[in-house]
């Protein structure tokens, strides 16, 4: 008898995203004049640029020809695309990485996923909350969260760590020892970031504990300020605890493309029970070797032109386009009385709803007498609750619009 | 203290390919003006078919624009496709599926690696012996393989199926009750088939034992014969306990563009340690959305090109022209008074080496003195010793050459 993952029946449903589809499909139908601007999904809306489509169409022509065909490629990416990425993410800011550190991946959230299969089920994970989902998810569906408590919200084996207005979005030293720790900065749904004296603690508590950082770094290329670490390989000691993620979603628009890298230093080391020390990148590079067979050569080639003279300036006006709609939010929000966190290193906005409101009643409000949509902070996790993201990725003037629309708008 | 997944520890390393790669480089380096031929490796040679190339130059343009740009995609896969899909592989041989039973992925290899994740740990494996590697290796990462034995080069909760010469190619069924098969028809490596009443028998023991047939079908486009089915669901019955796995990758040329399908009925059930039945539809469409973001949109309307009146035309060709090879070989090595298995519906041909010799032997002499690469079928699994695999993906004139080769060649 074929037994089925039990795990996966801890998994919670979110219906975040699918109510507010129906909320605002519903308002649609009765109002169907009302102009409706939606700030709500985390998805750019930016054509792919010129030095990518390029890159892509040439790369379609050399696998159309007999010469230029192109059959399996190395499961851990080309080496043209992990040399252009060691040298510009990493040399360029004086961090030492190697080409066989680096993991090319359809995606940050395929590799955020997928990365549990290396760490034993008995790992105790620490997550900040408000949070991406799949960092929970994935750790329940190979049951490391231990059972789901309806009263609390929680599951039992899950550190959570919050981060509000009241710890100024900077997670506090979990008490108990944790082995496994998520933290996502430029922060996805609140904004906020890490400066590198914040993140230096979290190097010294990973090192004392034998603990390893994943660091999702998939917001990086919104950085505004300097004392913002782009990489958590800025920080000394990094390399001994952290396995770092990154994206080429957000940053170059392909969502819709498929791409992100891993970087497992080698150094990373993980545990046997009998205490015997073992490579992580060792680990991962069989995993990837065993269920993984590399992302198309064509999307490698458009990655690779993101590194170019003129990729680089081409991305960077889409960037400099999203954070101007940022500061719109923003500076918007807080003219019409709102106090808001994020939006200077990041494309989220984070703020916070009028007291006595939660996120839902807030996010209902908006919709019927302002009609904008965002995301109510309670969808990302408990302590979201009083919270709610705009983003940045819609064009320029629905973000005016909609940004004006909030300012002359007196809550019913 | 961070632990890792001591599963992996248990993973024999295959040095395979890369043993055979050393043997090359080394003669090579002796003996550099002999012109070696490869008929090694699994990877196609033919270029990417017109209809595909003007199929992903259009996306391409598309994404470079306003209105045509594509962000996330239906993690399951773009309706369109899915759509192809139905009517072409499943409506056009009689056979019902629906488009929210099919799951577009970036390959079958990771399909077949990631299919494990639905299943508990402690369900019964059986795996034909010579096999492709994927099946074992992800079944001992994730735990459900138990202790290697290096003695009988076994694992321990393993139920290994041997097909050889002696049972014609065609696995009994288990002696005792197991719960996960693994079936890959036409096969990689032996290159044999089952026909639609081999499969009946499966079907009724899976029924019968409440076990679940992963059927890896990614040689399905090179099946010239009637009797032997394209998909386990022409057997009546295969949709309560079957998931099938389809690849482009050597029907179309993808191996570098990457992208696949899993065909997960809801009839399929899986069970509870309580006895309740669930969806591994439902399971695997949620390990879906958590752990995997969609395939290329560009890749995604290259597959459909595959199943346009032109498409079909050119791939057909590509498949002729390997299947060639294929009769070039068989034909040829049996003239030459070799007993070949395989070869008439699959790409590859399994050929028995002379008494007396292993498989690794036969490849150094091959190497050595006809200067043609072919794999040690002792590399497939403990049933592969003493045969030899050749693949028809290599130019037809260094086929054509290399069997002239073998023919000519009086073993010393």
């Amino acid at each position: 008898m074929s037994l089925i993952n039990e795990n996966f029946l801890e998994l919670q449903d979110s219906y975040l995203f699918s109510t507010i589809a129906k909320k605002v499909a519903k308002f649609t139908e009765e109002n169907p004049n009302k102009k409706i601007i939606k700030l709500g999904i985390g998805d750019v809306t930016r054509p792919i640029v010129p030095a990518c489509v390029q890159a892509m169409h040439k790369a379609v022509d050399e696998v159309g020809t007999e010469e230029g065909f192109k059959g399996y490629g190395p499961e851990q990416g080309y080496e043209f695309l992990r040399k252009a990425i060691v040298k510009n993410d990493y040399q360029s800011r004086g961090i030492k990485i190697l080409e066989d550190e680096i993991f090319v991946s359809d995606g940050a959230k395929c590799d955020c996923g997928n990365i549990v299969d290396i760490f034993a089920i008995d790992n105790k994970v620490a997550i900040t909350d408000p949070v991406y989902p799949v960092y929970i998810d994935t750790n329940v569906m190979s049951g490391r969260s231990g059972k789901y408590n309806k009263n609390t919200e929680t599951y039992e084996n899950i550190i959570y760590l919050p981060v509000t207005e009241k710890n100024k979005f900077k997670p506090e030293l979990p008490k108990e020892k944790v082995d496994m720790i998520y933290l996502c900065y430029p922060n996805n749904p609140t904004g906020t970031v890490l400066t590198k004296e914040d993140l230096k603690q979290w190097i010294e508590y990973a090192k004392k504990n034998k603990s390893i950082i994943l660091y999702d770094a998939a917001y990086e290329a919104f950085i505004t300020e300097k004392n913002v670490p782009h990489s958590i390989y800025e920080i000394e000691g990094a390399k001994e605890v952290a396995i770092e993620f990154k994206s080429y979603s957000k940053k170059a628009g392909f969502t819709g493309i498929r791409c992100g890298y891993v970087v497992i230093p080698k150094e990373v080391t993980g545990y046997t029970k009998d205490g015997n020390e073992v490579s992580f990148n060792r680990l991962w590079n069989r995993r990837t070797c065993t269920k993984f067979n590399g992302v198309s050569y064509i999307t490698q080639r458009a990655v690779e032109a993101t590194y170019t003279e003129e990729g680089k300036k081409q991305i960077m006006q889409n960037i400099k386009y999203y954070m101007e709609n940022a500061k719109i939010i923003k500076e918007g929000l807080e003219n019409a009385g709102y106090t808001t966190y994020g939006g200077i290193n990041s494309p989220y906005v984070w703020l916070k709803v009028p007291e006595g409101m939660t996120s839902w009643e807030f996010f209902d409000k908006l919709l019927e007498e302002a009609n904008v949509v965002g995301t109510p902070g309670s969808g990302f996790g408990l302590h979201g609750e009083g919270y709610f993201r705009l983003t940045a990725f819609g064009t320029k003037e629905n973000t005016i619009e909609a940004i004006e629309r909030i300012k002359n708008w007196k809550i019913n």
